[in-house]
């Protein structure tokens, strides 16, 4: 890296032909899969470790977020402490420490994740808890993105994010109002897992019984958070229940139409379109593209369904 | 596409540090995968497609640059006409029919590509048959690439390109002679077609008996064209020739820790790489990803080997 700062890369945006012409839509992808780490998580990771003045934080992620918080706090000089399971993918355990972060493994019989980051909570009084959505500096973190969206020419009509725990759909909506933009946000939450649609529904916080069982493994919230959930509430036009079948469907799109690999998660929104939604007929639509870190033995078994 | 005019992208430059680290190397990555058509081929196809007075192009071309000449002559307005095996994939076919071209299919027992294309010519005197490699405008079109790297700050000491028929790295090497560059331009050839380091080596143009048997499908050239040679003998530091394991080693890394889903013969120039050449070691380095249109088929079986 010669030595410069690293920060947040915009997103790469396309406009893949063939994509478009397939799907019969003004198509726009604004892709974070080249994102440092490999996500857009890298964003409120990095926001996060710019703002806090605490040495040492500790976040509980068996994901994308667990990368991004160690690359950020070693660009910050923080310590860094990720509690994942142990029955975590090594290459997931190998790339937070490559990153510079101390794992934390714990065993999910014995222990809950919550349980372990209180008692770090404890034996860490210096450190700050990150959690990967529920958390203003994230939700601000991840509003960059939602600025970069907001300054397409010409603007897009909608955006379609995926929904998890709400953190970048939170911060694209935020992104977008801070910008001025009239852009409308929709989601993309896996059928399987649907207590962000059921919420807006019901119009108060609906939760999952257990983590949903979905493909989408950065989708497999319990429910979307306390911070992030009325910005859903107010700025999200709707959220798009999607198949596990659409999903997959997705990332062999994005594989061969647009030359791209998208992790599950990172497909919800193109997968949202193959439903041909009425309300983004005619529009110019924007996907966002969230990641792109995926097993290759996961992939293989997703070009050959 | 709005409407507006397609032109060629500039290259996507990607540092990815997982990458970087594991090989040990101050690495970039010149990214063509996400160029229109999914390949650098559809510089000098618009090249081609931009100059020539003629109203009709044809090519002979079973792969990357059949796509871009038949997407850059619609650009234009003109009709094109690709020559192709009648035992192509139907998704290559397919995707030169997509963007507007007419596909001529043969049977090479019967009848070569050359044969046919005599043909044509005498059928269409008012065509230019455009050649994927040896023409000027093919050299000029793929010069761009050539400025593009020429601007990197801080300067690349080093770029390597694959090398098949000439086309890309005569024109890198011409773009940066163009722009005054001092960054010096290495090939990747598979050893198993090994006819330009056989030429270098030799001080003069040498053919394979055959067409290469290798999986870097771009590069099973019978040789360097004649206008590519000299520019080639002038430009080129040297030839790294590369075993078939590299190329498959390389797809999987760049998938794996740069998020990348390139085609074996868009690998090669990071496939040099692998075996630490001394050339290289502690210099600043660009490796030029040239294109991702791989069929799932083949590039499941390139992540399980």
């Amino acid at each position: 890296m010669n030595g410069l700062m690293v920060v947040p890369r915009p997103a790469l945006f396309l406009e893949p032909a063939r994509l478009a012409a397939h799907l019969d839509l003004d198509l726009v992808l604004a892709v974070e899969t080249f994102q440092h780490t490999g996500s857009f998580k890298f964003r409120p990771a990095y926001h996060v470790a710019a703002n806090v003045p605490n040495p040492h934080v500790i976040a509980a992620s068996s994901g994308n977020f667990g990368q991004a918080i160690a690359s950020a706090c070693r660009i910050f000089g923080k310590r860094c402490t990720v509690v994942m399971p142990d029955t975590s993918a090594q290459v997931k355990v190998d790339a937070v420490r490559e990153y510079g972060g101390a794992v934390d493994l714990i065993d999910l019989r014995v222990k809950s994740r919550a349980a372990r980051i209180r008692e770090l909570a404890d034996q860490h009084p210096d450190a700050y808890i990150a959690s990967a959505y529920d958390d203003w500096l994230v939700i601000q973190g991840n509003a960059t993105l939602g600025r970069e969206l907001a300054g397409a020419d010409p603007p897009f009509d909608a955006v379609v994010v995926p929904v998890g725990g709400g953190g970048l759909s939170a911060g694209v909506i935020t992104g977008l109002e801070e910008a001025g933009s009239r852009t409308r946000v929709f989601g993309a939450e896996p059928l399987n897992g649907n207590d962000a649609a059921a919420s807006l529904r019901a119009g108060r916080l609906i939760a999952n019984e257990r983590e949903p069982d979905t493909i989408a493994d950065g989708a497999r919230t319990i429910s979307v958070g306390q911070r992030n959930w009325p910005v859903l509430q107010r700025g999200l036009s709707t959220i798009f229940e999607i198949p596990e079948d659409a999903i997959v469907q997705a990332v062999q799109l994005l594989f061969s139409f647009a030359n791209l690999k998208a992790e599950p998660t990172g497909a919800l929104s193109l997968a949202a379109l193959l439903a041909a939604p009425p309300a983004l007929q005619g529009k110019r639509v924007c996907c966002v593209v969230t990641g792109g870190n995926v097993d290759p033995s996961v992939y293989r078994a997703l070009l050959g369904s």
